[in-house]
């Protein structure tokens, strides 16, 4: 392995500080990256928030996240830390950016390789970047959110830790939807299910669209179909507990879908809608069931008996859990490093 | 002179074209050094939109000004372009930059050396970039809208094409006020000194301020006060043609306020209130009057018999014309050669 005497610096975003205190799934990601990578001897520098938190290097120039301190311009933001990074760049080996397109622009002013995990395209209108820079390293965090053209070198999909998620027995009686309150989550959907099959939901998460949830979500709350709020990791096993199946009934592509692997981890069977990386995550009819619509979804609670929740959680430790992910990053390391000693 | 075999790259933003069709301040000016420089033998690079007009060399990555085209993401063009430039640095022995502080991220990126011509910080947030970047090559476009610390090379006045702007006479009977209808430009103290001064009024600009001028502007217009909306260069000459003053009775401090220069490059004495660049621009009782307040406004109004408008076209020859101005850069330009050959 090529690990040794090899200098990374992990560039995070500065939205909020690293790892989050709650929300933030990029910083997440770029934690677990740099935490996992100490923890395996490699010399990691974190460019992150000066509150962060690391067992490697910290290197800050941005006091606090410019989503937890309004007095914080993201725009100055953005460019002090991404520039900071890349004036630095002859200092590591490897600069893994976690940033939007912004750090691409920096890329060919320094001759340290980057490598950019795209963590979703934020908006269509960045796309003349990742066409200009389509030539660096990239990587996808499922195989369904990728672009053509752009040169891919793998797709690592996000892990989680499974100690966190401890597997819950026996089953429980209610369905569970965990995510933001928001259509493109379709908790609507998980709704319908509900109503159709009879069964009691417990609804988690953030309120992210105000109008939806007064008009969409509310008006259906009652004795079985329940609102709790948002709810933080033990809070989430308290779900976990109670749950007979995670509804994640998408209304657009996912991305990658964290609450799929941390449903799994806990033994809990998914019902996804199959679009995006849903089918990536779940393998339909083991550790859940892609389904198309809401009667399907209906259909599927009829065949949950068919899964093994041991052999669901055996799946996140295989493919979603952080050694998994930092093993991967490990080889796209080696790649890039063969790649360059070539150049 | 040093011009002989430099070749020059001139940042020029890309929220509109290069030269602004209408509006632009930045852009012009940018335009002017671009052209002016040209016309003295520099090699000159232009990098703004695609749509740009120049008689040097244009680059552009940039279809065309986020302002002027919805389908245009601003943040995504200014990344764009200001690497785009940075990536071609080593093409040029001096970039410079027209840009706000995001240029100031690349600069150290490169070995060519970047001066930033700043055209007013656009915002107190921006202030830790340019304190990062405070051992740069600054120059300010006034003495008066300068901040402590940083580096500045010189105070370069903004030149206007005094062709443009024939020599009115005789003077004219009304009082004009020629901005944006905005309270920092003071139309409301104008109107106040044309309504205890008895004298006629004329109104032109773009109403940036929808309330102000409802609340504070049209309640006042009748047959000796008149609003006539925004001018061109012929417009503002008509308006040059029937001036007795100018009244630009500012109530924030004026970075640099090339209306001023306008007026009296046609003859046109100015009164304007003694804040920020204004002093620098107006010679108090040669080319106008400076002003405390409305009531020293309207005293001034007696005095404008002391004024020679051929005194006043001559002040703007040798402070504020194009000439003056890249003659000013040209020397910037060469200290900045000499500060380099040292290192």
């Amino acid at each position: 392995m090529t690990r040794p005497n090899k200098r990374v610096a992990i560039l995070s975003p500065v939205a909020w500080r690293t790892p989050p205190r709650r929300y933030g799934a990029w910083e997440t990601v770029a934690s677990n990256i740099a935490e996992g990578l100490v923890g395996r001897g490699w010399d990691v520098t974190l460019f992150a928030t000066s509150d962060s938190v690391t067992q490697g290097r910290l290197h800050a120039v941005v006091e606090r996240g410019y989503e937890e301190d309004p007095g914080v311009d993201p725009k100055v933001a953005e460019y002090l830390q991404i520039s900071e990074a890349f004036e630095h760049a002859a200092e590591f080996d490897l600069i893994h950016s976690h940033y939007d397109f912004m750090a691409l622009t920096y890329t060919r002013l320094v001759k340290t390789p980057v490598l950019t995990t795209i963590h979703g395209f934020s908006s269509p209108k960045i796309m003349p970047v990742y066409e200009k820079y389509r030539e660096g390293y990239f990587v996808s965090i499922s195989d369904s959110d990728r672009v053509p053209g752009l040169n891919y070198l793998a797709t690592v999909y996000n892990g989680i830790d499974l100690a966190l998620y401890p597997l819950q027995e026996p089953p429980g009686e209610e369905l569970i939807f965990l995510g933001r309150i928001h259509p493109d989550k379709g908790t609507h959907l998980a709704i319908e299910v509900a109503q159709q099959s009879g069964l009691p939901l417990l609804i988690a998460g953030i309120i992210q669209d105000e109008t939806y949830f007064r008009e969409q979500v509310e008006p259906h709350l009652d004795h079985t179909i329940r609102f709790i709020g948002p709810v933080d990791v033990a809070g989430k096993n308290e779900l976990f507990a109670q749950a007979r199946a995670l509804l994640h009934l998408n209304t657009i592509p996912e991305r990658f879908g964290l609450v799929l692997a941390e449903a799994n981890a806990a033994g809990v069977p998914v019902i996804a809608m199959d679009l995006g990386s849903c089918r990536e995550v779940i393998n339909d009819g083991e550790t859940g069931f892609l389904v198309a619509d809401v009667e399907d979804a209906v259909r599927a609670l009829g065949r949950l008996g068919e899964i093994d929740r041991t052999v669901c959680r055996k799946r996140v430790q295989q493919y979603f859990s952080l050694e998994t992910m930092v093993e991967a990053y490990e080889r796209v390391y080696s790649t890039i490093f063969d790649l360059e000693a070539t150049r």
